[in-house]
């Protein structure tokens, strides 16, 4: 007998994006938020106590879930904090799916869905997106315990429209786990869907749209008989007293939040904007990211490879996401910066395209 | 189908002890360190700034591996860190446990395990302990993939010979988790024996002796073959940027944590005797609580039942921790608190056994 079960033996692990240690880099292969998070959150940080590190943390974090529900019109029943939101993707396939009860999902996508799949060792049903991302008319009938679509959709920053999603959830006998990590750059989210379905769980991170990727913390939305379910599976103290305090000041800061999404949105309209200039093709976005096809046919002479590019890119510490799978190994993902990091990704890009 | 699998819609879920929110009681009910967490946390913690969060976390936490492995004498790769203790138990039970791989332990013992097996799906194996809570000889011939041995053992304050732990280890094919989330308050560890034996793993908290129950943090200590394995369970950000700062800072202060547990074990030694001269049988602790049984026949007129006694001490704003199972009935698991609390609690104990 192995030490581990031999499904994690045979695992590879998830790869996280590259952290480089240097501070001056360009970093844009993680979709961290270009921008600070609320001086309000700095705030509550600065006057946190050590009787507040000392004792347990709430269990649920009540004083989150209040706020939460506050901003979205729920009851704070219907939120579940996480300790970010890869915690709720453990969580809900771990309540949801075994070796009977599979997990679905639309590919490609966010690549650490496969490796919690294979790590619950659980049946695993992957079909291909329609084209330019659609929702495939199969998923509404793949029996999945579980199913997650991711939207907007990561690595390829397209939408999903609230309609089809809800058309999805009456369609699915099991639960429609709605990944909405990067709705917050998106024009639409799906939160009216939770008072129609009772099948639906949304995910909600605090890394992007609020700058704390530092903080793991996300949240679950649903129908409190799914929040009752999920939290049995959770730790039992899954997030600290620190990231409770800090997050709920994050949320309650709207004005801030909507002043930084934006920005970014406006930072993204004009670095797609220059990219097609310069002869790639880039799909509208609704994230804090783009997908940059470099593989366009009326580049000419033919241009270097997107493993090449990034590889160019990293030797002048800029640092953007490359995928070497099938589909995706010839685009960039790219995260939206800084207008002046937005501008020293675009003259490197230049440069090597046109050497 | 239901929604959850049926464990998982079967399962009751892990109940953490009280967490009353005024701040004026004697809260001695869930262990945690009545002093402080140190200065140089306090310090770091206020020393964190808004750059720290918008990051991502270093995904493994290598600032506290090298100040645990300095520590301990080992290498950073001897090290994972985890969001506290209780993360820990979830990975190496999703790492090791399924239907036909068991995970086995002594009882009674830390009630979160059994939680854990029943999410997991996974055979369960409990052995009683031996008279005076020693190692059952049959432990070592459960055939299990995972054994795990509270040692301090919660919620008895008994500790296991060291000795008998490497032989149990020698005995066993699968792994042997060490929980030593108390052992801090014991004179002796088992850090010497992940250098004799692959199979073990050890859990360390800094909830007890570091006074960081509200930051979530712990770790395990074991050979690179087992955390390299465990590390492909984990969450791929398991801690965040803040807790891995502060528990660095904490770990390093071994000045101000020595202080502080030989504070906590000489009002251990007080509260013991104070305990057993008012009739109470309370065994030598080797913890931050004592287990103490209020069933004692010499104790006369009958005094009121342990769950009495709990509840009317709740009455009067002081909270101890009762567990209502066969074997725990009679007693009551107390933390050490401050001199103060402490004597508080003998009051209040010695009013309740009068009346």
């Amino acid at each position: 007998m192995g030490y581990f079960r031999d499904n994690v033996e045979r695992a590879d692990g998830y790869t996280p994006g590259f952290q480089p240690r240097a501070t001056e880099v360009v970093k844009l292969n993680t979709n961290e938020n270009p921008y600070p998070p609320s001086p309000e959150v700095m705030k509550v940080l600065a006057a946190m106590g050590p009787e507040q590190l000392r004792r347990y943390p709430d269990p649920v974090g009540n004083a989150f879930r209040q706020a939460a529900a506050d901003l979205h019109g729920l009851e704070p029943g219907n939120i579940m904090c996480c300790n970010g939101g890869d915690d709720l993707l453990s969580i809900a396939i771990r309540a949801c799916c075994d070796k009977t009860r599979a997990l679905a999902y639309p590919i490609p996508t966010y690549s650490l869905y496969p490796v919690l799949a294979n790590l619950e060792d659980c049946k695993l049903i992957e079909v291909p997106f329609d084209g330019d991302y659609r929702l495939p008319a199969q998923l509404a009938q793949t029996g999945a315990a579980l199913t997650i679509v991711c939207n907007p959709n990561a690595p390829t920053a397209t939408f999903i429209a609230i309609d089809e999603l809800a058309a999805l959830a009456d369609a699915l006998k099991g639960v429609l786990l709605i990944d909405e990590a990067y709705v917050d750059f998106a024009e639409r989210n799906a939160v009216e869907l939770v008072q129609r379905f009772d099948n639906i769980i949304l995910l909600r991170s605090l890394s992007k749209g609020y700058s704390l990727a530092g903080l793991r913390f996300g949240y679950a939305i649903a129908s409190t008989r799914l929040i009752d379910g999920l939290l049995k599976v959770k730790d039992s103290y899954n997030v600290d007293a620190v990231a409770i305090a800090l997050a709920t000041a994050a949320i309650k800061d709207q004005a801030y939040f909507r002043t930084n999404v934006a920005k970014v949105k406006a930072d993204r309209q004009t670095l797609t904007e220059r990219l097609r200039a310069m002869g790639l093709e880039v799909a509208d976005s609704c994230t804090n990211f783009v997908l940059a096809c470099v593989g366009a046919k009326h580049i000419s002479p033919a241009p270097p490879s997107a493993g090449q590019i990034h590889e160019q890119l990293a030797q002048r510490n800029i640092f953007v996401r490359y995928f070497n799978v099938p589909g995706l190994d010839d685009k960039l993902r790219i995260s939206i910066g800084t207008p002046e990091q937005n501008e020293r990704l675009l003259a490197a890009l230049q440069e090597i395209l046109s050497m």
